[in-house]
Formats: C-alpha cells, structure tokens, sequence
C-alpha cells in the first residue's frame, strides 16, 4: 500500500470514529483517559524500553544532548503524563453546553450547541509526551485525533499507541479515535495534510521551520503560532521597582520559550531613572544588552542593537533595549516588529493602561504582570494545546474549548419562511 | 506596475487602515456608514450611468439573461443597499466589548476582549451590491477589506468605490479602509490569496466554481460554503400536516437557494399515510420527484432516483426522497451526503428530536422548522457576510461577531511567574 493511500484510510477511519464519539458521554470519555493512565503506570518499564531503541539510534545519528534530552522518557516523564491526564479529567466537558437561548418574533427558539470539530492531526517533533498529552484533551473534546510525531521517537510513540488503544479497547471507544501513524517518512505528513475531507484542523507542534512547511503544504485549516517576540513597555511614571521585577522575571525564569520578552521599550522621561538599575540586574543575570543609542549612552555595557535585533527571537539571555519617545511610538513598534504572541504594559496611567490594551494587537496583552502568563494553564483554561497567533478561530492559549466549535439548534413548532 | 506589486501595496495599505480604525469610535463608524447611504442615494443616476456601460458590455459578450438580471443596478437595487447600510447601523458594535473576568489565584484578572480581525479580502462574482452590503459589516466590525468583484461588474463597483471613498474621506476615516480592486485579470485574485502577511481572511461569494478556486489557492484562512444539500426528516408519528407544509416551504419558497431542501427523508411507518399528498402537493407546486424504490411503489409520478440523486444539489424544482427504516438510517444518510449547511426533522418524539440535534453535524439543525430559516437575518444575527460549513472560526450564519476575534486582556499589580 502506498503511504498516501495509507494515510487516506486512516484519516476515514478518523472520520467514522468521529461520528461515533458524538454519542459518547462525558463519563466514557473520562474512563477512557483515567484507563490510559492506569496503562501508563503499569507499562512504564515496556514504555522505557521502546524509548530506548530511540535513544540508542539518537545517539548512532548523533543528535544534540538538547535533542536527546527531550526524547528521553524517564519515570517523571511518565508520571507528569499520568498527571496531565488527571489533570484533563477534572476539566468540565464543553461538548452539548448550550448558548442562552433566544427567540425570534415568530417564536422560533435558536441557540448555539458545543460540539467537537471532528478530526484533528497533530504534527509534532522529539518529545514523545506530547502524544498522550494531545490525545488525552482531543479526546476529551470529542474529536478523532491523528498523530504524527517526529521519526526520531519512533518506537516511544507507537508503545504509548498501544497503551491508548488498550485502554479505548477496555472502555469501548473506537481505537481509531486515537490513531498514531507509523511511517517514518515525511510523505506521511504530506499526505496527511491533503486529507482535507476527512480531517477538520491541523495544529503543529515544534520548531519554526516545522510550523512553516505544515502551513506551506496544508489544504487544512492550521491553528499555529511562529514565534514570540514579545515586548514589555515601561512607561513614565511607572512603579520601577514592579517594572524591574516583571521584566527581570519576563525575560530570565525561562528565556527559550516563546512567551520570554525579547525586547524592552522604556519611555524617555523614564529611561535615566531606570534603566541603569535594570541593566545591572540583568548583566548580574547573565543577559547581553543590545541597545538602541540612548540606551547605550546610559547603559554602558549595552553592545549597539542592529535593525535586525527588533524582529528578532532570541529564546536565549540577549535583550533588546529601546528608549522611545511616547506611547504612541511604542504601540507603532509592537505593531511593526510583534509577532502578536504577548506584549505588556508597566503604568501607573489609567489612560495609557486602556489605550494599549485597547490598541495593542497581540493575543494576550498584559497590565503590570509578566509576559509569562501567556499560558493556558496560567489564565485558567487548564491544559492547552498550543497558542495561536493567527486570528481566525483563537487567538491565544487554546484549551478544551479552542478545540470545540459551535452550531446553531433552532426549536420550532412548524415555523415556515414567509 | 506588476498586477502582484498593485495588490501587494493595497493588502500593505489595508493593514495600516487596520491599524487606525482601532482607534475609531461606534460613532465614527456609524457615521461613515450613514454618509456611504447619503451618497449612494445622491449619486444614484451616475451609479446607474456606469452600471449602463457594464450591461452593454454584457450584452456584447451573450452574457446570460439570469446574469444580466444580477448585474443590473435599479432605483429599487440602489434602495436596498440604503436599507442594508441602515440596518448594519443599528446593530450593537461588537468591538471592544469584554467577557466576564475571571480571578486567579495570583490576584490576575483575566478577560477576553472582542477585536476586530484585520484585514479581509471579498471576492465575488456579479452582483454589485455586494460592494456596498459587504464594505459596510466588515467595517462595522473594526475591518479594512478589499473586495474584488467580478469583471462583468468592473464600472459599477468602481463608482461605488468612488461614492464609498467620498462618506469615508468626509467622515475623516482613512479611505484604505474600503479598497475596490481595478484590475480585471483574474491573476489579481491569485495574487490578493497570496498576502498572507497582510490579510486576515478571504471570503469568497459565488459559485462552487469560484470557491473551489479561491480554496485551492489560498494561503489566507477562507470561511465559505460550497453548496447546501439540506434534507428534512420525516418522523413516523409526526404531525403530517406540519410536515408537508414545512417541506413545501423548504423546497418550493425559494428552491434556487442553498438553504432549500434537497432530499427528503420519511420514516417507513410514515410513509404510506405521509407520501400520497405530500407528492401531490409538491407535483401540483412543479416539483420533480425522484425516489428510492419504496417512494416510487408509493408515489405514482416518481421517478427511479440514481445514486447521484443523493449527494446533488438541484437548486431547481426537483426532489429527492427516500424512505429510510428508522432514525439511525436517516442520521447515516445525512452524515453520508449532507453538506453540513441545514437539516430539519419533523417530529413528536421528544427523545428523537434530542438525538437528531445532538447528532446530526450540520451548521443549523432544526426541530420542526423549514430549512429556509438558516440565514442571518432569519436567526436574529442582524445582516449576514455569509454561511460557513467548515468548522472553525464560525460555522452557520455568518453575522458582525463572526467578523471579529477576541484577546485575552490580563490586569496585574505587579504578579511574575514562579
């Protein structure tokens, strides 16, 4: 069988196994994901051992130590997974919740119903978790999910494959409403992007370069984001020593991830006040300043920032440092070098507080707090499954509900159209 | 100038026109809309004058009578797209408006504000009130949009551009916020799909041609409906009367539309009392019926229905009917064919009304109502941009909120992450 044909049959399997998970009930779907769980804890040593034939090959294809570290299962490894699916069960099930109801003049009840989105293919790289993690909320919203993790953790994916199966078996789900695809090839993605019938959303999970081949390739609508080259702006008359926290906290507690800072705008009335403090508490943690000429001219270890330093993501100690004139430059900056992931403000101004939350185009937009909580989890919608960046659907951390959409239930009572 | 640096300027311009009309009051809004209205009814011989020259050049090129009919602007065309405006202005303004905010644990306020999306490109085929109608809910909304109309209607759209342009200079919105393409080659439509830097979302209005089109070359998010193949379920035990006057209102009211039944579905205990002068009402309206072998033992005039009678959409008076042996066949009937836009059944069954709704997976599902109630205007949305049958973002109805997206607004007092 060819692998796109293979793949055609498993994004139909998909699909029935989406219909059936319409009548499934909330109880089901907890069992399901609490026996996936128990099957995790009992195979820990078989999970192990499959990740170590991955491990073994990693280290043969001389992969990094950062990359073998991310593809190696350990017992907290398996235990976090026994906990996020936890964790996943405690969540209210938004599938069936209904919208207030209205009325139309001619009596015509109408509301919106949650109900799943169907199938979803999840295209990930090394980490193997991410395959329990994502069937355990697909599945709790009531959709099929088709995975395809990266080559490298081949054998760790298809031994937490097994495991699911089981545990559906054990419950009376369709197996195919988790299906893990066991082609190595990248044709496997390609072919899996075309099935546009079949499958409703395509959400990739990994680098930049994975993120762009997906959207390039897709005929599947993709919930994505790039990057985040997230921006904290000091504003005059801010409480500094809050401002030093938040941006000390934004850009050094864990700088490789998207929701770190990257740049910091400092108004020019605040800039003499704070910035040398801010600086040496920086440099103390270990962070290289690139700044604009007014910061180099008060910060004297900052190195001059290139054009290219704006736009740029680091995920590394390396910040960015511009004084600007006003707010209105710093709401022109975000707009033009942003990546619409997550921006903040440090003020003690109501106005300017409800200027740039009003005007600042970026999923999640911060009032003295840290660019940090850019995180499902964080704001309260329990696990996510990724933030997205594009607008369409959710723009944000998306969570149970992100993976759910709504139609429309209209009660009548032999209601005609004029 | 290449036709892609013309459309690249416009898609950069209509992201700055974003950028400002954040900023832009309901009021100022309202107020342009009120002054494209003032305009239109002003300028309404110099709209007909140029709508002349589109209808001579159709004439010239055999256009058909129906295309001509769509084509041509009357007092009457003109009026309505005044009432349109009207009614757009008395809608509530989504933007800005905030969900309820919740609490963490931490002391953050979290809340998700609705935004508009950006930037949205239109593109449509020969009616040019679409012009008017769509220029007038995407600004509403907080959108710049680009609207590429058919070339059959290149100098009415012009002049409506031209009298859009004015209402929006003399309301000081920037006049980027409506742009019309002036390019009739269709490689100004491949080249707007490209924009994905600058444009949020891609509308296409037409036929399934056309949509099929823009889908397949788009690199934008599309929200669209190919077709509506909308059935209606006869229960056994429903009020028959109610449902023959809700199948002759779906079929026969307004069959060209995508919201018209297609194929009717009559449980078999309801099918000898149900069929005989269901057939003879909808013979007498000029329907053509074409049933499954049952209908035709049943229904002298039917013809033998084909295998491609199930999944077509006729938009004409032709009817297919099956009888089905119970609700789960008429669920996997739908599931099968359906083209997840409207379905309806007829019933007094409690339970079976519950399941339909809960199970069929169609944009709009109604419980004894027509099919033809699947429109934004009729489910109480306010004016429509369009139907939607792929799941994310909007799925249905189409109305001012479908045009919008929300950020999460987080209020802190200094919180970092631990």
């Amino acid at each position: 069988m060819t692998i796109e044909t293979t793949i055609a049959i498993m994004a139909q399997a998909g699909r029935e196994a989406a219909n059936q998970l319409v009548r499934v009930s909330s109880d089901q779907k907890n069992a399901a994901l609490c026996a996936i769980a128990a099957g995790l804890e009992k195979e820990a040593a078989f999970i192990k051992q499959e990740n170590g034939k991955d491990l073994v090959r990693a280290q043969e294809k001389g992969l990094s130590a950062a990359m073998i570290d991310r593809l190696t299962v350990k017992d907290e490894t398996i235990a976090a997974m026994v906990s996020g699916l936890g964790d996943v069960v405690g969540l209210n099930d938004p599938v069936g919740t209904m919208s207030p109801t209205w009325i139309r003049p001619n009596g015509l009840q109408v509301a919106r119903m949650r109900i799943p989105l169907g199938v979803i293919g999840i295209i990930y790289e090394s980490r193997p978790n991410v395959t329990v993690d994502a069937a355990g909320l697909c599945l709790k919203a009531g959709n099929a999910v088709i995975l395809r993790g990266g080559s490298e953790a081949f054998y760790s994916n298809q031994a937490l494959a097994q495991i699911i199966h089981g545990a559906l078996a054990s419950t009376e789900l369709p197996q195919t409403a988790v299906q893990v695809v066991a082609v190595r090839e990248r044709e496997a993605v390609l072919a899996l992007l075309k099935q546009e019938e079949s499958v409703d959303l395509i959400i990739p999970r990994g680098g930049e370069g994975l993120i762009r081949f997906v959207v390039q390739h897709s005929k599947i609508p993709v919930l994505k984001h790039y990057k985040g080259v997230c921006h904290v702006y000091v504003d005059d008359g801010a409480d500094f020593e809050m401002a030093r926290e938040i941006c000390l906290n934004a850009k050094v507690q864990r700088p490789g991830v998207c929701n770190a800072m990257e740049t910091l705008l400092v108004h020019q009335a605040a800039a003499e006040a704070f910035l040398p403090e801010m600086a040496q508490r920086l440099t103390e943690a270990g962070v290289e300043i690139r700044g604009c000429d007014k910061t180099c001219r008060i910060v004297a270890t900052a190195q001059k920032a290139r054009e290219s330093d704006w736009p740029a993501e680091y995920l590394d100690l390396i910040l960015a440092i511009k004084v600007i004139d006003n707010m209105d430059e710093a709401i022109c900056h975000i707009a033009k070098y942003s990546s619409r992931h997550t921006e903040a403000i440090v003020t003690r101004s109501y106005d300017r507080a409800k200027r740039f939350v009003r005007e600042v185009d970026s999923s999640v937009v911060l009032v003295n707090a840290s660019t940090r909580f850019n995180d499902g989890g964080q704001l309260g919608l329990g696990a996510e499954i990724g933030i997205s960046t594009s607008k369409l659907h959710a723009f944000g951390p998306m969570g149970l509900e992100e993976l759910t959409t709504t139609k429309f239930v209209v009660q009548g009572s032999g209601q005609i159209r004029e």
